[in-house]
């Protein structure tokens, strides 16, 4: 069965064990987690990165970071790279977005084909990855006139040029006293916005309006919050809803300070993980960011009952995700990119509409999903074709109708381009010397590094990863499996993005009906 | 010193132990023997695939077949890719085509970004691969309105439909009886065109001409020769001008035929293969293609001579070349894409005409060298800048100076994709099955197939690559380091497209300047 309407919720930053179906002990995520109970629920999603910018083309394209080449932030996609929008527009469908993409215009591409003036439309398309926006927002930036959020703001009273710094992540103290959001040691006290004038609330009207307004007409909508990503601040009451006891308690040990791996250590030398190695930091910020996710929660709650009001989970696919984790100081960290399932692993919550989909409702998935896997989920929801040219994830649909899909991935990979940051000054290393990739299977995590040992961990002995195997001799064959299939993996990327499988089966040893007759005798 | 023109020369098909500079002990070279007195001659020049498109793609992108995905003969590049042409555009200076380019065209993606219609004069540049094409003749067709070559032939008396079919690939017995020079049974018999009117006299003329009308306006020219390319058909007096003892000894070992690798065993059950592994066929067609080679320097002679004239080898950067080489029955195996030296090393000589040069005229360089190095060889010859975002190849210029180059490659990779060879059929394999990957050092060679066991051969102790150690228990460390090449070649590949590295070290820990201040306590 085809669903008619497609809804891809994205959140930024969001860990999957921060969610009451991932077991979360304390956060009430009632909503998601009855979205979970009626759909299947991956235990083992993963995203190609863990940074936003590489992970969210991953999810838009269907391709690893090294395809779509977007390696990381403010890194623009191959222009050739063709993103869900632009498969959907193929067949007079359009995607519409609600909230974040952190798409970046590849203006070099753009001028290189000239279609600034020759071919505005298409120019335009491209800039915003093929995305029809109802309103752009991406979030932790005074946001321009993408986002009709400043100018609605103001006209709820928010008297500022700068609504988003000076009320959304401004927070004001019992005295009345106005700090700024950005720095960490304020984030208890509640934002200067009302929580209907929030940037969640605020988004989630945009998807209502949107679910609404079409009404029978089959759509799509990418409704991508930026929340819990920071800045940490949450409008009341859900800026201390969360006492520090009722959150995770945090996953480090000191063992992994000693011996460390360098470009670990670089990382831990940065401002976010400096901060977030001290307990007042994770103390104070941990709750804010739980209340974050409970009022992403309650929101959710009124877009689903819109749905179920207009009877729409009858024929609508429903993704529910994230880019990537955050650490919050697990490992001695902030923020996310290094390899820990903290940050890789993401919740992923897959809703077939289908009848065919009934049996698997309320499990749970064991086997690896990737963020690649979300293109191809959509279009064979769709029954619209897959280009096998280019898109190297799979359709979970076989997953979730317990139909037969042969050998299913075994391992998932992540990358990370570390160029941009700090972390390469302290190491002293050019642009081209800075990746790393993960291959993570049931087992064991292994990350290779350009230029530094590698990193092991036995997951089944050591689920918290806080032992580095990577110099211990007697794991060298285990180091080895994992390396050949980094290169498996490596091997098998869709590089022959121009002709598709079925033309090279039209195709093969056709030559004498072609005219070229060579190697006769 | 910067050279003010640029002539790249390749023939199609031209193996590396053909030419008297590179130790053939018959074959009289004298004018490339001359070229290569007053250049630098690489004795270890590899393709990065035995296959013209890919090979050629990557000549003209300075990229791998990975990475510009024209991974066979008739698939478009990525429309993304840049092409040698393109850069030279953006400096004013256009790369003029007389020859074979086997560019494709990507009409998809020519259609997605809509340019026909609105941007004809991009399309049209794209669908060349941004040459200037004084007569663009791909060979081994019948040739279309592309060339001048069939309407010239017609005003020579040549009265047909089909030229080239009719003339000149036919041959003429000595009875004068007509017979197809397809079949390589006939290919003893002079071709119906005379010498003047052969393929590799029409090009030779185009190149003269344009080098004539140029003057000392600066240009640069492909001249790009089909030729010892099959059919091997030759001119009188070419056709017999070497006799089958001036050929070189079969390189080949019964040895090899047993235990053979099943996608070697796949390859010899093609017919080109088939009939190459009878010396009845190799007897027959290796004096010709030594006698196509004599012709081509002949007017190669020609085009010096015009040089020497005009004073061109004062400012004129000479890259000779070709796309890959030809089995003729070495190995068991006709044509190419296998990945024996025979095929994957080609000749490589390259004139600077700066003084700077001067000291290493007429030497051997050992170094690898590959045709990925031509693109930004030119370039840096040019003094123009090298994208260091796409260009995976490295100029060759401070090898030809004695400059310091810090760390040279150390190893070459060669790579098939034999999706549309009947072996595929053979071997009943799917089309992203049939990926290889040769990896070359100084002293082994490697070869990784998907789906079957690896190749070795140990080059010191065995040049002619007639034992296949890849099931050699001993050597399993060998073939593991050889991998593990093959691994950080396939990462070191130039993913991040949009972004150089000059931007990445402008734009390294800057957020705090645009206004974002994550992780501040």
């Amino acid at each position: 069965m085809t669903a008619r309407n497609v809804l891809f919720i994205m959140c930024d930053q969001l860990r999957a064990d921060h969610l009451g179906c991932y077991g979360h002990p304390w956060l009430r995520t009632r909503n998601i987690d009855a979205l979970a109970a009626r759909s299947v629920c991956f235990e083992n999603a993963f995203v190609s990165s863990g940074v936003c910018g590489p992970s969210r083309m991953s999810y838009y394209t269907g391709r690893t970071a090294t395809s779509h080449g977007a390696t990381w932030n403010r890194v623009p996609m191959n222009i050739g790279e063709i993103t869900l929008g632009e498969y959907l527009a193929r067949h007079r469908r359009s995607l519409a977005l609600a909230g974040k993409t952190h798409v970046v215009a590849d203006e070099d591409g753009i001028a290189r084909m000239t279609l600034a003036g020759n071919n505005e439309a298409l120019a335009a398309r491209l800039r915003v990855g093929h995305f029809h926006e109802l309103d752009r927002y991406d979030g932790h930036h005074e946001p321009g006139s993408e986002s009709g959020y400043p100018a609605w703001l103001r006209a709820h009273g928010y008297d500022s040029a700068r609504p988003w710094s000076d009320y959304v992540i401004s927070v004001q103290d019992d005295a009345g006293g106005v700090h700024s959001g950005w720095k960490m040691r304020n984030v208890h006290w509640p934002s200067r916005v009302l929580e209907a004038h929030s940037e969640t609330a605020y988004m989630t009207d945009q998807a209502i309006r949107y679910i609404e307004q079409e009404g029978d007409t089959p759509w799509a909508l990418h409704l991508s919050y930026v929340k819990p990503h920071w800045p940490y601040v949450a409008p009341a009451p859900y800026h201390n809803l969360y006492s520090r006891d009722q959150c995770l308690p945090l996953k480090r040990s000191e063992a992994e300070l000693v011996d460390q791996h360098p470009v670990l250590a670089a990382y831990r030398e940065q401002e976010e993980c400096r901060n977030f190695a001290r307990a007042e930091v994770s103390d104070k910020v941990r709750p804010v960011y739980q209340g974050l996710i409970q009022q992403l929660d309650d929101h959710l709650g009124r877009l689903f009952d819109t749905l179920e009001r207009l009877g729409r989970f009858k024929d609508t696919l429903i993704v529910f995700c994230a880019d990537h984790g955050d650490f919050l100081g697990d490992h001695w960290l902030g923020e996310k990119e290094i390899f820990y399932d903290t940050v890789q692993r993401v919740p992923m919550i897959v809703y077939d509409p289908s009848p065919l989909a009934d049996a698997t409702r309320g499990t749970r998935e064991r086997r690896f999903m990737s963020n690649i896997d979300v293109v191809p989920t959509v279009l064979d929801s769709l029954s619209l074709p897959i280009d096998d040219a280019r898109i190297e994830g799979r359709s979970v649909l076989p997953l979730l109708r317990g139909e037969p899909c042969g050998d299913w991935r075994e391992f998932v990979v992540s990358e990370l381009d570390y160029s941009f940051r700090r972390a390469r000054l302290i190491l002293d290393r050019q642009p081209d010397e800075c990746r790393g990739w993960m291959v993570r299977d049931a087992r064991w995590k292994y990350v290779h590094w350009q230029g530094f040992r590698a990193q092991l961990f036995d997951l089944e002995n050591d689920p918290d990863e806080f032992v580095d195997l990577g110099s211990a001799a007697d794991l060298e064959p285990v180091r080895e499996a994992m390396h050949r299939k980094l290169g498996e993996w490596q091997r098998a990327a869709r590089t022959r993005v121009t002709v598709n499988d079925a033309l090279v089966l039209r195709t093969t040893d056709v030559h004498k009906s072609k005219g070229v007759f060579y190697g006769e005798w």
